[in-house]
């Protein structure tokens, strides 16, 4: 039987909630892993609120204040789900004594910030990852594995974007619980490391290392309310972030993240073309991934729509059956 | 330089327009051709019309009665694009002249009407066509070939519809120089001879004879006024026609035609299932055929969207250029 | 708190599974519910399997027949998930328990099968449901509240279709564990019972009661190895089902099953055609819904492409965020 | 009846035949035109090609030198479709001559070459274009429509792109009469001039004036065997160009063209987020117009695809029938 993994979250936000569905499945699905992960406590300021969410996720206690989190015998990992400016000073507190380390991205809201927490981490020797999940959608994964046959050839292009809307709306205050990610102190950057961070996470894993970047960030509403000191304030996160850059690898990169396209919720498309074949994704059609070869027979040449669930895929046998 | 087809075309409506334009850019396209259409002569019953179709399309003359056009030395081939009820009665006198005879689908308003037709075809022993225009199409070309190459194994399914809306309004009279489609004198049939007569000629140069047939027919609007009565008359053509059926191959078909699917201008599709391979096109995207292909390999396989304009293409020569 | 509702599940395939992890899910996005399911007890006749199962998804207790399992009085609710030749008495002898009965689809093989279910049921008055889940897709409820709001106007059209691949394999045996569906004396009846099931199921629930059908059925594969007598067997089972269809409103309906569609794991998609509007469904595209309404400013008109997660939906409460 | 409007075409690549098939055309569609052009004279310089060409096509006559074409009086309007280092000459000497000026897009080489053309239309006063043809693509001329009617409210993003793969194989050569677009003495810029163009054009008629710039450009093969010297030479012209960009109305640019987009022939696709709506198209379905408008009913609201023959569009009076 796997061993336990007591896993202490500090944050208990959107991304609590879906880090601790992931604890609660991942055992269903991947029985022969070696770890199992048990939900030991969550830590949230607001007790009333940390403990209505341990009881209906079903965490076994609660805590009020994330260094006795830490200090606890009874924790392996500590999961950081806080807003970005808490990152360091929790993730170098945990390495120190000696826990697993599990931060969402973006690492810290700077370079400058972020340095120190890896020093922390590698002197303590921890575990430790940065939530990146899109690595792990089984079509992205076997984009991975289909540019590692070689089928693309060289490299020429690779674009990617992340569309979003929700902060069109100019009375939409910044800063506060949910409304944090408006607010440049508590975030360090706006849609740069939220949305884009992720597009540029994946392109790295998939195609390699980028040279330079010219890029341009633009903030569409100027002022917002401020929740806490309820005066306009100037927002000084960015609402877009437009870059294009070289690879190392002599290809092309073209990138666009925005919280200000209208009629996309989450639109995350990538695409590469390389000398022979071409692959594309699309985060609303998660499952499936695109695929053109231009070494097929040229009367049936055509992008494929290949379905992750179809046949012989790596993630295959934890699926429900094919389809 | 290509022989002279000297063209007498009988009416002017909407399919009077479409074959005109294709005799007017068939060369421009084909100029390897044995012949070169002509537009000799456009024959109508109202004088005024049949001029001024004649002088925007550029035909050298007109006529007000197909007898008299069908006599003229100067004509080769008798172009039928009158409502159905006149095509048996002008084809069977343009084969007694020995004039070519190219007549709209459908034939005729009833078998028993089309019998007499074909024998004055054959006995007058004159070249003839019926414009079954889809399997023309280059995508539905490739599909042809891609079934003859045997690529399909055994056949399943074969399903097709032709879907339009624009009889819904109750008000829309029946009759007259628009609206003979929905007088069954004048037309036969609804939308059985209109669009499901197109399914059917496919789905036989495709998959085969059908061997028996399960139809179902409706007419939604029960009543309409008839514009040569001035009166609410019985609508007597079917708005509809469903039917399941086997073909002698042994796979099952599935057919259905409406001019009742809200939303729908012209939407005709057609999916064949083999034990190997699958074809699938739909003329809203005119120029592309899809294709699933087992025997590709397992972690690359995918319905494959091959654009009819890229590469190696029966139809190729003769478009711009690729894409 | 919610009230434990302690389940009893007789069976552990497929469904056994998905069923374990709907139970394991529901109360974390659906807190406010009243009951709470409990797995209390997984029941199957080889120890090992049974224990096994327990063991992954985490059952209380294990039973090795469904007799002992409807007799412990720690059970509220008995799950059949067992193939259809067997739900029948089950179900039958769960109600004359006064257990909850949940049973999978179809009911029964045959409605001679059925019938004495529904009568010890009702005899019995305990809750009950047959698991046709697809109505409970938040796109195909947002599908009924639109048709029941009166947008669409009078039907015309209802067509629907399941298409799956997986059975084309003339050497896949029928019989046993995994393949019972392929035999007619444990499943009844092949895909009508499997998938058209789900596709009437919805049809109903959407557009009323059938009033006639015509249907045809096909068994491509006519002998299968069985896996219990090891000789080929005459397959007595459904592989393909088509019916047209008067529905009591008037509209024409048209459906279509089958398993050997190539190229298809489990397309399910339903189209409604009515005098305003049109609503189509692909569970492929499982939280889209397509929308077309005939009363839109005509120059911006079109089909709509809903995202179920976008705004003031029926079960956005219980999603993540947005998109 | 339209007056006529004698054309001489300089030039029977590509680009020659379909603006002689435009010509042809032109008028059984729009049959209310002032002109009706005459295909009067094709000037190439191998007779024997010129000749070949003006049979095909039906040219009244053909010549081997523009200046005598340009001296004819016979002609009202020189269209230039030769490789773009003799636009100017020919424009310049048309101008000067009275003649009305069509010549192909991009105008020149370089800016520098361009401004005596303006110069020289300007003092002689003649009728004039450039053809860049997308703006008068209905679905476009929908969007201009949609946009001028502020229903996008502000303008945030405009993206395009126009992706190619022809250029990909190393061994093509340039020069000569079918690659003068990879020889940079002929082109002046490679995908810049040819598809970013028209990119920059049609966002530059739908969204104001481009204010600064930041693009990068890339040449992927750097040496080609040049078909004048035979030998392997410096490739000169771009392959690829990205950009973003502020427009004046201060939204965000993106664009991106490139020739090594393996898998596509012609994608040309556009995007505008406004503050309300937003709007796309897709050359690969040109009749389609994709719109998200903020204001529809949140139920029910989605991104729409208008088919542009659907009810009462700008062209469809020139329309064969709707769909």
């Amino acid at each position: 039987m796997a061993k336990e993994l007591r896993i202490g979250l500090v944050g208990y936000g959107f991304m609590g909630r879906t880090h601790t569905n992931g604890y609660k499945r991942v055992n269903d699905f991947f029985p022969e892993l070696e770890y199992r992960p048990v939900l030991q406590a969550v830590c949230g300021r607001t007790e009333d609120k940390a403990k209505e969410f341990a009881e209906q996720w079903q965490f076994k206690s609660y805590e009020t204040d994330w260094r006795k989190l830490i200090a606890r015998d009874d924790i392996d990992a500590i999961d950081i789900v806080t807003p970005n400016d808490t990152h360091a000073e929790i993730a170098i507190a945990a390495a120190e004594a000696g826990k697993m380390v599990l931060c969402e991205k973006p690492l810290a809201r700077t370079a400058e910030e972020s340095l120190p927490m890896v020093d922390a981490i590698e002197k303590a020797g921890v575990a430790n990852t940065v939530w990146y999940n899109y690595r792990r959608i089984p079509a992205v994964s076997l984009a991975k594995k289909i540019i590692e046959s070689g089928k693309l050839g060289k490299i020429f292009h690779y674009r990617a974007n992340f569309l979003q809307d929700w902060t069109i709306d100019a009375d939409l205050p910044q800063g506060g619980a949910a409304l944090w990610r408006l607010d440049a102190k508590a975030a360090g950057s706006g849609e740069t490391g939220d949305l884009l961070a992720h597009c540029i996470d994946t392109a790295i894993w998939l195609n390699g290392s980028i040279k330079d970047v010219s890029a341009v960030t633009e903030t569409f509403v100027k002022e917002r309310m401020h929740t806490q000191t309820g005066k306009m304030e100037k927002v000084e996160i960015d609402d877009a972030c437009l870059f294009h850059c070289h690879f190392d690898n002599g290809s092309l990169g073209l990138f666009e993240s925005t919280r200000y396209a209208r009629g996309h919720k989450a639109l995350y498309t990538l695409e590469i073309n390389g000398e022979n074949a071409s692959i594309r994704w699309d985060l609303h059609e998660l499952n499936y991934l695109e695929y053109f070869d231009y070494s097929d027979d040229s009367e049936v040449r055509g992008w494929r729509k290949i379905h992750i669930t179809d046949g012989d895929q790596p993630y295959m046998d934890h699926w429900w059956v094919p389809g």
